[in-house]
């Protein structure tokens, strides 16, 4: 186990979310050129101090933070360091850090990419591919972080492969979904979640519903609210009736508000402070 | 297109494969534990020094190199620059360098990724998973790099998905498998073969024929060969008449040569330099 993980990661993640009343998660994936003017610097130096305002902005209001691997890795090994720096001071926060990192290897390799985004990044939760197999997923359950598994994502061209039907009637994704609640049987929390969770994308609305009964243990990242489209009532489904069991991310909504006029750290407060309070709302965190 | 791809991905390939008449990759997956102990230093100084004296011994062997990504990234930004480090070492001895980070995302974060393994890090070629669909592999082939879409994995749980059959008959990779040649036929070179090539494992002999068949434009990158149990024979089916198509790559078998009792980097080069000329015989690409 790391040393940084000292409690189950979906029971980590459960506590920010209740702490914290909502299930909203910000996606932070600054590209250079929708930053703000008043921000100077190199190219990687502005995309640091966005993210650090960025966290600023919206520490209190959500419990977690999506951080876009690809953003920072753009920059090399220089722009990995700034990523780890910013995860650093998302926990700092308090924030519980998930990394998009979508990577998907076995064995050592696997680990490896464990060890990158638990201790090298400091990030709390990683996605992954399934596409090697649920062998993918293992090395980094066995670190004692968590895992969002693909399954569903909610980018238009993932229909043609996840909606493939297999001759049993279930599609890919579906197939992937009974895999994943399997293997996540075994990394169970006290709060009666996984540490194997999976990303059902919100703009895949209809199969939100099936997707959650397949996977009854495990919590859901969905991504897709907001400028990509999903709205609040289409993730509805996602949640237990104790306001538990997803966690929704947006991430140009939120990161660009200030495009709107405002001074961009409030934009950004505000634009949080909204979708945390809207989602907390569905979930019925908050009466 | 990245300032240093001046030509197609696959054309570029192919002269290095005919410059050496051999098919031959070594996978350059360095572990701190299996390096030679006349090697010293910190662990990330030792497995710079031990790729750069792998790179030594095996160039003129064989005319690719495979950099396992996530050894390095397992140091974070620090082991991320020791990759691209090594990556130019790797192509200033003139071997084609392919990037194995198995990304998958999708627009600007799949236009990232490019930047980070064909700019960043210098490579020609990248692996990438296609569970998002084949959106997820354009932004690649955009930029005028190669890259091998995972379509069959060499390891074991990869069946529990890859093997699925769909209602239509045909497996997950083998749909995979046709989209890629689908999407492949619009990234053409001179030499005819496509810069969208496909991974498929050396281990599962019963699928390699079928698939290429199934691509038949596609190069493919077929690991699994030597320590995984892959054969010369299974991957003859690989092979176009004319000895191209494919690249054969072994890892452990080869850098590891050392641990028989031979002075380490000429157990490198022995090993790599006898991996090529069986695969050349196989390919038909010498007498």
């Amino acid at each position: 186990m790391s040393a940084t993980l000292t409690t189950h990661a979906g029971d980590r993640l459960n506590q920010a979310i209740l702490a914290c009343s909502s299930p909203a998660c910000v996606g932070l994936d600054p590209v250079e050129d929708r930053l703000p003017e008043t921000i100077s610097g190199s190219p990687l130096a502005r995309i640091e101090a966005f993210s650090l305002g960025v966290l600023d902005a919206i520490a209190g209001h959500v419990p977690a933070v999506k951080l876009q691997s690809a953003c920072y890795e753009a920059f090399g090994g220089e722009g990995t360091l700034v990523l780890a720096h910013v995860a650093q001071a998302a926990r700092s926060h308090g924030l519980v850090v998930i990394l998009d990192a979508k990577r998907g290897d076995i064995g050592i390799s696997a680990r490896h990419y464990a060890t990158a985004a638990f201790d090298a990044i400091g990030a709390d939760w990683v996605t992954a591919s399934p596409y090697l197999g649920m062998e993918t997923l293992e090395p980094f359950l066995q670190t004692g972080g968590g895992v969002f598994a693909l399954v569903r994502t909610s980018n238009p061209g993932s229909d043609h492969l996840q909606s493939q039907r297999l001759e049993d009637g279930r599609t890919v994704a579906r197939c992937v979904a009974d895999q994943v609640a399997a293997l996540g049987d075994q990394w169970m929390g006290a709060s009666g979640w996984s540490s194997l969770g999976a990303v059902t994308g919100a703009t895949k609305v209809a199969d939100l519903g099936a997707l959650r009964a397949a996977m009854p243990r495990q919590i859901l990242l969905v991504p897709g609210y907001g400028a990509q489209g999903g709205r609040g009532d289409d993730v509805e489904a996602c949640f237990h009736s104790s306001g538990l069991g997803a966690l929704i991310t947006a991430s140009r909504s939120v990161i660009y508000a200030f495009e709107s006029g405002v001074s961009w750290q409030s934009g950004v407060e505000e634009a949080a402070k909204s979708m945390s309070s809207e989602l907390a709302s569905i979930a019925g965190l908050r009466e």
